[in-house]
């Protein structure tokens, strides 16, 4: 099944207690990309670059299965750029620059060929370049998932909302849950952002892992305990990524298998943070993931 | 099997966003006991309270199982009382008003009965107080756990450190787990801490849930999302009388038993949050216990 991902492709300066890395490559629509791409191989990138992006980067986004006949180039453009700190605990963390650059002007083209897409992942943007995704689009998707954050629910509500109507799966952190419905157990903020339009709503907790909700029925998937986090940038992304990479691999949208997608998710999610940038989530193999896989079934399995 | 366990029988002033109550029954003796009778009915309480405790209290803790010859009845003496309000969001609390009272001069004497007991469940109190229960034990338990915390571990350390060399299982929370550690990575933590003595470590996040290590082995049970959390006090409490409870009731300390233990424990301290005091985990049937059991269940059960 095809999957078209909307998000930025980046650059990153990243500190953290384990050491500085300036300049290394960040954004949503890459780390989404990779992680997508160990389960499904029709992968459709839309995005916008400066001439100062790395060929080789783009080079190996291809040789994962990435087409990127969506991500426009704009000559004499700088990429998108983020600085950031993180806390000694690695839960918090200060932004020290945006520059948003070339992603100030950001109006997506989507191509023919992407308009039949069955899989649309919209990562974390402006609501208006969201829904201007969905306009384009010539065939009713089979799953349209969106990522979104506090920022937009600050000063783009409204058309927030609007996207929300056209969206199947929502997935946001506690906070983020709590502030869109107004309500503090989980359990009814779930129950309120379902009436806005998504179905399903995943719930990132982060390192206490993540809940789905789909009507009266919760799923909870953990995040593994690793004995190293080096760097969380990237796995909310890597998270999406494993979802609906998964999601649009199998076909199947059922709750039971979006169960499985949530574990996928969080698999991506635990590679992604025991390194810098994308440095351990491009270099995966099939085994690393089944194997990863099985402790994530382990560390919950029990019988009553 | 024989059930002992040693904590303060209290008053509670609690207020919370969904109101206050004063002196209300509290205290980690009879959360544990409460938790614990729904799985064992051979229970030994040691305590100290005033002649203030109200006899209808002590006839309810009868009535439920627990053996109260331990709990010494000080005259004219006033029972331990603490008061406290939660935040907004109940993750945090200050204490506004701990009187120590009868606690002050508690100098546990165990029964002659109490002191062939089987499971030992050593309260969150003094680790001075926990060494002489364990010392005037004349038969070597077949399981010892015990509750601490951080006050204890800046102000006591050694005494502390004395204390877990004779305990199997200990409950402590993450950040806790930190702070005895000096690891922040909680399997880090777990590895540093099993050296100190327990061979088995219980993390207990709240509304994230719990973790069991044990050797390389691990294990993670989620709390279960509540439409209404009214009052945490006691959380940790059923949750150890919880586990504790089931462990003696099946005789089996195997990890996979302990699992299950674990999954026990939050079932009751999530029936416990629900209301305020012990009020709702004074009340419960078995079918209450099964159906809550079948949801957590439910709740991480997904097939590869």
């Amino acid at each position: 099944m095809s999957l078209l991902v909307v998000g930025t492709v980046a650059y990153d300066t990243i500190e953290t207690p384990f050491g500085k890395e300036e300049m290394v490559i960040g954004g949503s629509g890459q780390y989404i990309g990779y992680a997508a791409s160990y389960f499904v191989n029709d992968i459709k990138i839309v995005s916008i670059i400066g001439d100062d992006y790395q060929d080789k980067e783009l080079s190996d986004m291809k040789n994962r299965g990435m087409d990127l006949d969506g991500v426009e180039v704009v000559k004499d453009g700088k990429s998108f750029f983020w600085a950031g700190k993180y806390h000694d605990d690695m839960n918090g963390r200060d932004t020290l620059v945006t520059d948003l650059n070339v992603l100030a002007d950001f109006d997506p083209k989507i191509p023919n060929g992407y308009k039949d897409s069955e899989y649309i992942m919209l990562g974390n943007l402006t609501p208006d370049i969201q829904i201007s995704v969905l306009d384009q689009l010539s065939v009713k998707p089979k799953l349209v998932m969106l990522d979104t954050m506090n920022f937009w629910m600050d000063v783009a509500l409204d058309r927030l909302k609007e996207v929300l109507k056209r969206v199947d799966v929502l997935t946001i952190n506690d906070e983020e849950a709590r502030q869109l419905s107004g309500e503090y157990a989980l359990i009814k903020a779930a129950e309120v952002i379902q009436k806005m339009g998504p179905k399903y709503l995943i719930i990132k907790k982060g390192e206490h892992g993540a809940l789905l909700f789909h009507g009266d029925d919760v799923f909870f998937a953990p995040a593994l305990p690793l004995h190293q986090v080096k760097d969380p940038t990237g796995a909310g992304d890597c998270f999406a990524g494993g979802f609906i990479g998964y999601m649009a691999s199998t076909g199947d949208s059922s709750f039971e298998n979006m169960k499985r997608g949530i574990v996928h998710g969080s698999a991506m999610a635990s590679f992604c943070v025991e390194d810098f940038s994308n440095w351990n989530i491009k270099k995966l193999d099939q085994k690393n993931i089944d194997d990863r896989l099985r402790r994530f079934y382990n560390l919950t399995r029990f019988e009553l």
